[in-house]
């Protein structure tokens, strides 16, 4: 009941090469609710396995727990009727006399009441709230295209070579590459945040025709985040995650991986790529 | 009033060399605490900078506003006394007939009720809430032994060469080098929480004598996790924030960053660093 990796059909392209269908290891992502007393107290998106530990954990953070027996019972949503995703709602019993954390501690997501909460059902909630639809968003890109945009990224970064220490989230013009806002932050989903709010500010909400690069990984809240900016391409230094893939092909946006020129790796949306079309006799269905 | 960057004094450390006594450009992070209409929204650790943005794209991502006309006004913490803190609030206004967002799109964290929210605040409520103290951990390292754990840590990764998505955190025992426990995630906070859940439930804590080293960069939430189960030093494979380092310092905590064999950067406490006393003459006060 462990899912620490999901395999997917991708497509690797380089760039002067014909594009190559292969198989991937993504990372899992799924969400997970505690609950203490029966009371929702945090949704957070993790990899599954190790969930004791992780709910244990988040409680020391908090400083709710310093001893073990503080915690009396630990068990997986029991009235669950989908065998997979009762996996993903922990119900936390604290000993008596143990004072339960306060509702600043709460860190909300998508909550849900019931049990079986699962990556299907995050992913309906942000299709149901976004305003914007992108999968019939016209945007065609090269990969030559795709391949110059981390080096216009990094020779507009002003910190990143300095501190090390920051991500970067990147808007780009999808038909001429034109860098249109680069921000910063020690936070990746602040950085992407604080493109969109620059976006809405300038009134260019939903950003269709546009790339969205990010210097590190495409977690399923970065996809989340594109989708409610009407982003129809997101692309990422580094690996994304399951559910950003889930997500990202229900929403109908291309996803790229490891755009690192010359060569990229399509999660989904690949027929925004010009020229990359799968090799003959190996396309998916 | 832009801090995107700190300057510190730290200190280089390369096996078999005298250590080096240098200054370092931090990523700035500092809590900003979003109002709506008066009331607290949530509260987010970001570099300063673009918060305008920030806030407006933040707002788009949770369904809150499309047009830009949907949001009246944005004005910092207007009763601040303090210079500087009321940089760190910002107040919304929604243009009438706009629905606020309800209850579950609250992210919580340190919040104040007042304005001059700041990363003192923030380090004081950490230092309040630990029920354990490292400042008189005895834990005394060779570089030896630290420049040897990243290696450690890949041996003993499943999953990092496979996937290229997962943060991982692996505590060590702090004479030996002996892995205790190694976790991973797609989410680097979650990977913190399981080792320290991990170590409550095997009623290890406070976590006196080790050391913990994180994939990625150092946060001033890693800090913050490692400061309440009482672990004396962590190691990052990257860079640590500004903020990230004034808790380490507030705490007696040490911390090192940019660990790659055979060197590393210590940004505070470096009396646990066996032979690597600054060179003469440039010790900070």
């Amino acid at each position: 009941m462990v899912r620490l990796t999901a395999e997917r059909l991708v497509l690797r392209v380089t760039v002067g090469e014909s594009p190559k269908r292969q198989s991937d290891s993504l990372a899992g992502e799924e969400p997970l609710e505690l609950r203490v007393g029966g009371r929702s107290l945090a949704v957070t998106m993790r990899t599954p396995g190790a969930d004791f530990d992780l709910a244990a954990g988040f409680l020391v953070s908090e400083g709710v727990l310093t001893r073990p027996e503080e915690l009396s019972a630990m068990r997986y949503c029991a009235g669950a009727t989908d065998g997979l995703n009762r996996y993903n709602l922990l119900d936390l019993t604290l000993a008596s006399g143990v004072a339960p954390p306060d509702d600043s501690v709460a860190r909300a997501f998508f909550t849900t009441s019931s049990c079986g909460l699962c990556g299907k059902a995050s992913i309906d909630a942000v299709r149901t709230r976004s305003a914007f639809e992108v999968r019939d968003d016209p945007l065609r890109v090269t990969p030559d295209l795709l391949a110059s945009l981390p080096e216009r990224l990094r020779s507009a970064q002003k910190l990143f070579e300095k501190t090390g220490g920051l991500h970067a989230a990147a808007l780009f013009d999808g038909e001429t590459g034109e860098l249109l806002v680069l921000r910063e932050d020690v936070g990746r989903h602040n950085a992407v945040d604080k493109v969109v709010g620059w976006a809405l500010r300038e009134g260019r909400l939903p950003l269709r025709g546009t790339v969205l690069l990010v210097s590190g990984r495409a977690s399923f809240e970065l996809v989340q985040k594109a989708v409610m900016a009407g982003i129809p391409m997101l692309c990422a230094v580094s690996a994304p995650s399951s559910l950003a893939v889930d997500l990202a092909e229900e929403a109908g946006m291309t996803l790229v991986g490891f755009l690192r020129d010359p060569s990229m790796v399509v999660y989904a949306g690949e027929e925004r790529l010009l020229a990359a079309a799968a090799p003959a006799g190996m396309r998916t269905p």
